[in-house]
């Protein structure tokens, strides 16, 4: 009994949510840890990926140990601009810092583009690397209603499993 | 340890949204696998139950095996209008040839109607039937903010556990 | 094998957004179970918390057992005014006399403000020690979009594990 308690899994979640960058001011679109040619970025102070930051924020609350704005805010200006990948990989190491297996992530974003489908093993493999751990990555859209159905921005919701070693 | 690791559980998560039909073109409200007489319908090309959607979202998202599109897409025109407990019965009957058992599906979806708890019990048991594994449904408001608040659609969110085997 | 069957996790989820009060009708700030001094308050019939409350509803939705509307309806007056504390406190006390031991539960809320950071470990306290597990609470924003971006109101969303005794 104390040896199967010894890998109780705890759950953690995590939202993100961007909007696009306006006509002025265009910017590359980074989703799913991958550039997506000829497509409206979004904004934000790094490459505004969705996907990438709400998998990192669900490892953080699976592990209890804040989120984004706790590790990568104003204190740490090194990681100003990083991109999600970047984000995703110092986050699971500070994960394991604080003393917790990754089992895995999880991550559905909204949006009525891209198209991902032909491109998600290769953003599950990007993001799964940057983890070390399996990430998988799925999409939908929200029949045309809310910001997503109005096109003002990408959501992204997550879920996380770690163990304490 | 190597016993222990047999059985570590991988999270999915699902979101599904559906718009309400149009009175011009009334059609059945499918919820939580169940019929509701005299409730407005909603669109969509299945009997677009969030409910049932979302619940087959988040075990594909577990088991990493895609999503609603990648696996009831155009190249599976038998799925096109089919009904979510199919579907959901199709998407566990995937998530186990793909090598995995299900702990468990947990859903919950926000709607102002319909009234949701008396007929609770017999919604967990139809999806429950669907997934061969316990699905649990649960209900709420958005507090009458957003497009669940305006009674534009009904959304969902759901967990889901799967053992690899 | 059938040992370590006895211990696999259930997981759960819940949703919970309430409105800002009317600023005719101004009311404290409750949220993640800490009262906010000098920040408009949150409507509803009790303390309109949305983070104590997400984890109440992904509590019983881990184990099954219903939502807080099947427990603290209107059958139930004497939690009609009752703090979100009060009702995580009940809500876990319901779950194991339901059979389960709780993992833990993680929460984030969406909201402009209040800066949650430096109360952060504050509200977990409070929390873990309502449901007699650790709670993890995270925040984040959405990027100026939807409800929670015009500051109409805070939604949250919580997962839960539970095991079966």
């Amino acid at each position: 009994m104390s040896e199967a308690k010894m890998i109780l899994p705890r759950t953690g979640i995590g939202l993100d949510v961007h909007a696009y960058a306006s006509p002025d001011l265009p910017r590359p679109l980074w989703l799913g840890g991958l550039f997506w040619e000829g497509e409206r970025g979004l904004a934000g102070h790094s490459d505004g990926d969705p996907v990438a930051h709400a998998a990192a924020d669900a490892l953080f609350s699976a592990a209890g140990i804040g989120d984004l704005g706790t590790h990568f805010g104003t204190d740490r200006p090194e990681f100003a601009g990083a991109s999600g990948v970047t984000l995703l990989t110092e986050a699971a190491r500070l994960v394991r810092a604080a003393g917790f297996e990754i089992g895995n992530v999880a991550v559905q974003f909204v949006a009525t583009r891209p198209k991902f489908g032909p491109r998600r093993e290769e953003s599950q493999r990007v993001l799964s690397e940057a983890a070390g751990a399996p990430v998988s990555v799925t999409a939908t859209t929200s029949d045309g209603l809310g910001f997503t159905g109005r096109g003002e921005g990408i959501s992204a919701v997550a879920t996380a499993l770690v163990y304490p070693r």
